[in-house]
C-alpha cells in the first residue's frame, strides 16, 4: 500500500510502497482509511520535537487523526463488522489497566499511539485496536469527520476540564482560532454560558472564530492583553485555553488570567514559565492536556451529529501531503487539512 | 505599643513604639496578641520579593500568623465578646463579593492581608475584621495554636486540593518537612490513605516527618529522584506537594511526577519552568496555593482539638525577633517560631 | 403600610394596614417593594403544609419573592445606598457560620426566610439583611425580574446540580413547564447540551416549553412514560427535574429514570416512595432542592441581562392578590404572577 | 461438579451435581473457587425479592462473592495465566460501552451478574470474564479475602461516595455493623477524619464496630435517635450509611440527618419514604448503591494488603450452606460466612 513515511528528522517524509498491515492479535482491527487529518504535531514530529519522547524507530508512517471503514478484525472482535464506518480514537488501549478502567485512555499502561510511536494512518490502511473504533452511521463520510479524532477531541477534552470554572458571568479566552481552536470555541458555546473572547493574529481566523460562536474577538496586535483586561473589568479571565503554546502566546495568556484562574496548555513548542511567587500570590494553575478519552470523542461526535459543532476542512490527495504541509506551515490552510487515499476520493 | 516594623528592604525590621490600633469601622476587631508566628515569608518580604506585589508603604508592622484575645470590637460585631480567645484568619474580608460568598476568602475583592499589605501582628495589638476571627475554647493558649493561622492553614489547604487524587495505592511526595511540611504530612495522614513519601535535605527534618506520619522518608542526597521512582514502581507519584519552591526542589519535584500527576506549589523563591510539550505529552498540572479559606482553618482547628494534628513550636520574646529570624534563616529553628509580646509571656 | 397577611390556615389572607418595618440591627436593609412574586408555596402555606415546619406566629405577611429599591439601611451597611434598585435573595443570613462561608445561604444557622417564617414582601415595604441584596442596573424594573428571586433561583439551583450528569447525548426530563419550569428549561439550554424533554398535562404549557428551548415535548396523557422510554432508546433519562412533586408526577418521573439516574425534587405536596431494592439494583438517587445560593441568583441575573433567560409574568395590583391566587390555583396564571404595591404601578 | 442451586423461591437451594462450566467466548475465564461468600442477598433471592428484577430461569447456582484460581481461559485472554490467584469482581462486563469506559462496571449494557442472573460461585467452578479478575499475590488465600468481592466492595463504594461530605468536624452514622458494616467503618477510618457513630441493635456488633474504628457506638434501644442528635449538637449527621435498609432503620436514619445531609441506601428490604416537602425544606438526598467499580475493588484490596482493613470471616464446607444460611438468618454468623469447596479445604 501507499504510506507517508518519515525517514529522517528535519526532512520531509516520502510516499512509500509498503506491506499492508496484518492481524496479529485477537483484538486487532484494520481500517481502510477514508480520511487522515494533518496536524501541526506532524510538523513538530518532523522537526524532531518528539524524538526523545517516543524513540520511534525510523522510518515510520505519520497520521494520528483517522477515520474509515473496518477492513479486517481479530478473532475476539465482535462489536464491529467488516465494512462498518468507524471513527478511530487516537490511542490503542488495553482496557484492563487502572487508567483504562477510569476512562483515561490517554494513560493506558500499554497504550500505543499510531502516527506518534507506531505506524499511523497517512496510508491506505491502518492497524488499530478493538477499543479504539467508534461505529458511525454509514451515511457519514469519513473525510468530513476525520478531524474530530484528534483536533476536535483535543479541543473538546480541554474545554470539558474548564467547564466547572465557567459559570454565567465568567470569561474564557481562546488563544488561536485554527484547526483546534474553532472546535474549542464551538464546544465552549455548547457546554457553557461563559463569554468567549478569541485572540488571534489573523483577521481571517477571527472571522472563523466569530462564525464559530465567539462573543468577542481581539486581534493580537500588541494591545490585546490590555483589551482583554478592559473587557474583563480589569480582573482578567477565569480560563485561558491556549491552542498556540509558542512565541509570545504563553506570556500573553498568563497576563490575561485573573486571580485563581487556570491556564489550559494545548498548543506547544514554547515553555511555561512562572515565578513560584506569582503562582502562590494569585493562586493560578496550569493544566496539561493530551487528546481526550473515548467518551469525550463519542460526546463530540454526538454534538456534530446534532449539528452543534461543524468542522472546517480542506482536502488533499494523499500524495499531495507536501503541499498540505506547506499550506499549514505558511498559514494558508484554513480549517483542518484532510489527506485522501486513492480509494477514498 | 511595641511593634516589629520594616523600614527598608534588605534591612532587618526594628522594634518601634507606635500608637495602638483603633476601631474605625463597624466590623473592626482589635486583638490583643497572644502569639505571632514567624514565617519564611517574613524573610522574603525583607528581601523585597513582595515589594512590587503589594506596594505597601514603609514602615509597616510584620506578622501574618496571629492568635490572641478580643480587645475591642466595632458597633456591628456581635458574635465575639471582649476577652474571647480567638484564632485570626490571615485575611480581612468583606463577606459580600463573589469570592467571599463562594468561600474563597483569599480572593476577596477588598481583602486586606495584615502583615503583608497592612500592619500585622508582631506587636501588642492587631486590627482585623469581624469575619477573620474564630472563637476558641478559653483553655487554649494562643501561643500553642498561632502557627495554624498561616503555616498550618496553607499546608492544609494544599493537601485538601490533592485529596481527590490520593486514593488507596497512590503516592504523595512532600518536599520539605519544616514548619509547613510537618502539618502537611499530618493532614495527608488524616484525609487520605495514600503512601506518604517525604523528601528533605536534613536528617533532623526527616525524623520529624517520620513522627508526623510519613510512610517513607528520602534524604535529598542527589539520588532522591531515582529513589522516589523506585518506590513508585517506576511511575512516579500522583501528587507532589512542594513546601520549598526554590533551588533544585522544583525540577526535582517535577521529575518525580507520574503521567497526569499534579504539582502543588506552596514554597516559593524559584521559578516553575516546563516545556509545553512535556505538559501535553504527560498531561501534568501545576496548582498554585495561597493560605486557605476560613472553613479550612476551622477544620484544621478541629483536627488539632481532636489531637490528630500537633504543632511543633519554639517561642521567643517579641523583642527577640532578630534572633528568631537568624535561627530560621540558618535552619536552627525546629518547628515554627512564635513571638510573644510581654503581656503574653 | 398595606400588607397581605395570613390570619388563619385554610383561610385566604387579608390586606391589612400595619406599621412600616424599622431598622433595628446594623445590618438591616428595608426595601420599597417594586414587585412581589406569587408562588404555589403561598397556596401551600395557606393550606397549612408549612405550619409545623416553621411555627410562624399568625398573623404574618406573605411574599418570599421580592425586588425593589433600598429605602433604609442599618449603620453597618455600606455596599448599597438609598434608592438603589436591588433584587432580594430570599434568605436573611449571618455570613459567619459554616454554611454561609461555604456559599450555602439556604442553610445559615441563623437564617430567616421572609414570607415563610417572618414577615415577607407582599406589602409596601420589606425588612431584609445586608447580605440579601443584589444591586441592579437602575434601568431594570423590579416587576420584570422579581420572579427570579425564588421561582427562577430554585429552578436554576436544581439545574446547576444536574449539569455534571448532562453531557452531550444525555436526556433531561423536565416535569411541569409553569412558573419555575420555564426557567428550568432555559437554564438547561444555557448550561448543557443535553436533549431536553418536557412533560406537562397542558398543551399551553408545552407551547411555552417549546418557546423556552425544549427539544421534545410530551403531553402527560397516560402514555407519556412509554414515550419518554422510546425517545431515550429504552434506557430512560439521566435526570428528572420535577417541578410538580404531587399527584402521579413522582411515580411517573421515577419510571422515566435510567440506571444511575438522578431525580431532582423541587415541586412538593406528594411523597417520594421507593423500595430500597429498586434504589440499590439500579443505583438511582433523589436530590432535594431548596431555593439557591446568592451566587446562583447572581448568575441567573447575568443570564437574564444577557437575554439568555426570559421571564413570563402577569401583573396584579397588590390588593388583587385573591384574584391572582385564584388564577394560579385554577391554572389560569400563565408565567409568574407579580403583585404591585400602589407606589410601583 | 458440586453446586448450590436454587430450584424454587421460598425453598432452600440444594447441592447438585452439574456439568463443569466450559469456555465458549474468547474472553471467558473459569475460576476454581477458593472461597464463596454468603450474603444476606442470597436469603433475599430465596425469598423471591429479586425474582422480577432478574427473571433468572431456575434452577441456577447462587454465589456472587468469589475468589479462587484461574482454571481455564479464552483465546483472547493474556493478562492472567492458569493457576493465578484471582479476586473476582461481581460483574462480567464488555469493556466497550459508555459505562464500562467511564469505570461504571455496575452499569455495563451487557453486564452479567453471576449468582444473581446467571450461575454463580457456590460451586467448584465459576465462569466469569477477562475484565472481572484481579490478580493477587499467590501467598494470599482466597478464603481470607473472598468477602471483599461483594460485602467489602459494596461498603467501600458507598463510603467513597460519602467522602466529599465528611470533612473534619462532621459526623457519619453507620447503621448496622455486620458483614458489610464492619468494612464500611474501616473504610471511613481510612478515607476521612469524620467522627464515626455506629448504631446497631446488638451489643456484640457494637463491640466489633469499636474494634473496627467506630468513635462512638449507640445501641438501638429506642433512644438512639435522640442520642445521635445529642452527639451531633442537635444538628444531626452529614451522612447516614445504612447497611440494614429494613424495619425501623430507614425512618430512624432519616431522622438522624442534618440539613443538606445525605442518606446512602445499601441494605434493603424496606422502603424509602419521604414527603417531598421534607426533602425540599431541608434539602436532603438519597443515594442508591450497587456493589462497586473494579477500581474500587482494587483500592480496597490495597487497603487490605496494607493491613488497614481486616475482614472477619467464618468458614463452612460448601455442603454446609444450609447451616451457614441458618446462622446468618438467626444472627449467629459473626463477620462474613465463606463456603469452601472440597478442593479448597
Amino acid at each position: 500500500m501507499k504510506a507517508v513515511r518519515l525517514h529522517a528528522y528535519d526532512q520531509r517524509p516520502t510516499l512509500d510502497e509498503v506491506d499492508d498491515p496484518k492481524i496479529t492479535d485477537p483484538h486487532d482491527v484494520i481500517i481502510k482509511i477514508g480520511g487522515a487529518g494533518l496536524c501541526r504535531t506532524d510538523l513538530h514530529i518532523i522537526e524532531g520535537q518528539w524524538k526523545e519522547k517516543t524513540n520511534v524507530p525510523l522510518p515510520y508512517t505519520l497520521g494520528h487523526e483517522n477515520c474509515g471503514w473496518v477492513h479486517a478484525i481479530g478473532s475476539a472482535v465482535s462489536h464491529v463488522a467488516l465494512g462498518d464506518t468507524v471513527m478511530v480514537h487516537p490511542l490503542v488501549t488495553c482496557g484492563l489497566c487502572r487508567p483504562c478502567r477510569a476512562g483515561d485512555d490517554m494513560h493506558c499502561f500499554q497504550g500505543l499511539f499510531p502516527g506518534i510511536n507506531v505506524d499511523g494512518g497517512m496510508a491506505d490502511f491502518l492497524k488499530t485496536g478493538a477499543r479504539a473504533v467508534v461505529k458511525l452511521d454509514p451515511i457519514i463520510k469519513p473525510r468530513d469527520v476525520a478531524a474530530l479524532a484528534d483536533a476536535g477531541l483535543t479541543a473538546y477534552h480541554a474545554v470539558k476540564k474548564a467547564v466547572p470554572l465557567l459559570y454565567p458571568g465568567t470569561f474564557a479566552v481562546v488563544i488561536g482560532a485554527g484547526g483546534l481552536g474553532h472546535i474549542g470555541i464551538q464546544s465552549l458555546k455548547c457546554l457553557t454560558a461563559a463569554t468567549i473572547i478569541v485572540v488571534d493574529r489573523s483577521e481571517g481566523a477571527l472571522k472563523v472564530a466569530k462564525e464559530s460562536g465567539a462573543d468577542i474577538t481581539v486581534l493580537a496586535d500588541g494591545k490585546h492583553i490590555q483589551k482583554v483586561k478592559d473587557i474583563t473589568n480589569g480582573f482578567g479571565c477565569e480560563a485561558v485555553i491556549d491552542f498556540v503554546g509558542e512565541g509570545t502566546a504563553i506570556a500573553d495568556g498568563v497576563a490575561m488570567l485573573r486571580r485563581a484562574g487556570t491556564y489550559y496548555v494545548i498548543g506547544y513548542g514554547g515553555t511555561i514559565t512562572a515565578p513560584a511567587i506569582d503562582m502562590i500570590s494569585t493562586e493560578i494553575n496550569f493544566v496539561g492536556n493530551l487528546v481526550g478519552t473515548y467518551n469525550d470523542l463519542a460526546e463530540l461526535m454526538t454534538l456534530t451529529a446534532q449539528g452543534k459543532v461543524k468542522l472546517h476542512t480542506q482536502t488533499y490527495a494523499l500524495e499531495d501531503f507536501n503541499q498540505a504541509m506547506d499550506d499549514l506551515h505558511h498559514g494558508h490552510l484554513h480549517g483542518r487539512g484532510i489527506l485522501l487515499p486513492a480509494h477514498a476520493r
